[in-house]
């Protein structure tokens, strides 16, 4: 065995995969090492099931298109922003947006009951279509439902 | 089990938790599996225990009270600049502070007697406050002291 | 045990190590946990093996370099871009050049029989060096091949 299995992540009911529009990276992979499964979420931005930008230059709704395809792709391998342990998050223009993604991070963070938040960083960087203003990747860690779980030592007990 | 446990990393008499001004991340999360533990350290800035900017504009001083900063996260986990695998630094002016960028780093490394050094990205990028002039994320992967570590299989000496 | 090992990686016959100019990062760190290796590549950009930029402001031969100087990175530790699991891209002039970073990034990818493609985000951003365009990270897992693999239960056939 040469290879730790590489599973991508798809989610086309509500983002599109890169190769229909000649890009060559998956949305993400999923890979299981050490009784974990971990997603590696790759850079995701408002996009649609057809590749089109969605509500180009609206932050906000923009915004709540990320968390909700990020959502879809985590729902993909059973997973949820429960699982996500880091954001790398994305702005255009961070003087202007970054107040405004806080709050939306917060409600949506706040509906899904996240405790405790998960570690973040957010920068401003120009992205990969002009009208894009916001991107974000994610790590997801979830125990991996096919590997029994490590057995506890009872020997004491027999 | 649906969940791997995500422990909240803080350190809040260097540097004030997100929540207390309002922002949805931790300072860091720790997880555990396969054997290790694994610290996920948010990206981090020039903070007080205040959640105030320490020494705006002054890169010098900046740049030391991150690696403060982080060193005190990893120190309440039971970790050090040892167990750093990589970091990823954001410099707002790459190119005035680039040099002197590398001049602290490897003055603070030397003085931690690093051997080897992380494995690092440093890139130039807008960050969250106007005067903030550095911020650094850095993974920490440490022996996980409350697992059993793996048994040899010692069965051709029985 | 305090550590888990650091094992620093490099290829100089491609690309020098960072210590020689005086800059305390590795080219990328091993650490192995869970019975797989997991390979933190550095921020690796085109430069060859004394440190020199390769083909200043030539955004297709830097591409080029970049991914070769990561493919020596990956090959001494007996990896290959096949366990490459998530990438990062930061490229100085996104809108000028994501068009041609994708048909080199295509290109190479096929040329490798990649299939999955690696989890990926891209981003405009300055980098350490003025003539440098583009600088990639990497992120791969490999089998560690001295790791005894998890034993299958077979109980119910004694």
């Amino acid at each position: 065995m040469k290879k730790v299995k590489k599973d991508p992540i798809s989610a086309t009911d509500f983002l599109n995969d890169p190769i229909e529009y000649n890009k060559s990276f998956s949305r993400g992979i999923k890979i299981v090492s050490g009784g974990v499964a971990t997603l590696f979420i790759s850079g995701t931005a408002s996009l649609d099931e057809k590749g089109d930008t969605y509500c180009p230059n609206n932050f906000t709704a923009q915004a709540k298109r990320v968390f909700a395809n990020i959502s879809s792709l985590l729902a993909s391998k059973g997973a949820c922003w429960h699982n996500v342990v880091q954001t790398r998050c994305y702005l255009k223009y961070i003087r202007r947006d970054y107040r405004k993604f806080n709050e939306i991070r917060n409600w949506f963070y706040k509906k899904e009951k996240l405790n405790p938040y998960p570690a973040s960083v957010c920068i401003g960087a120009r992205l990969c279509r002009d009208e894009l203003l916001v991107e974000i990747e994610a790590i997801a860690i979830l125990p991996n439902r096919n590997v029994r779980p490590f057995k506890q030592n009872n020997s004491r007990n027999k």
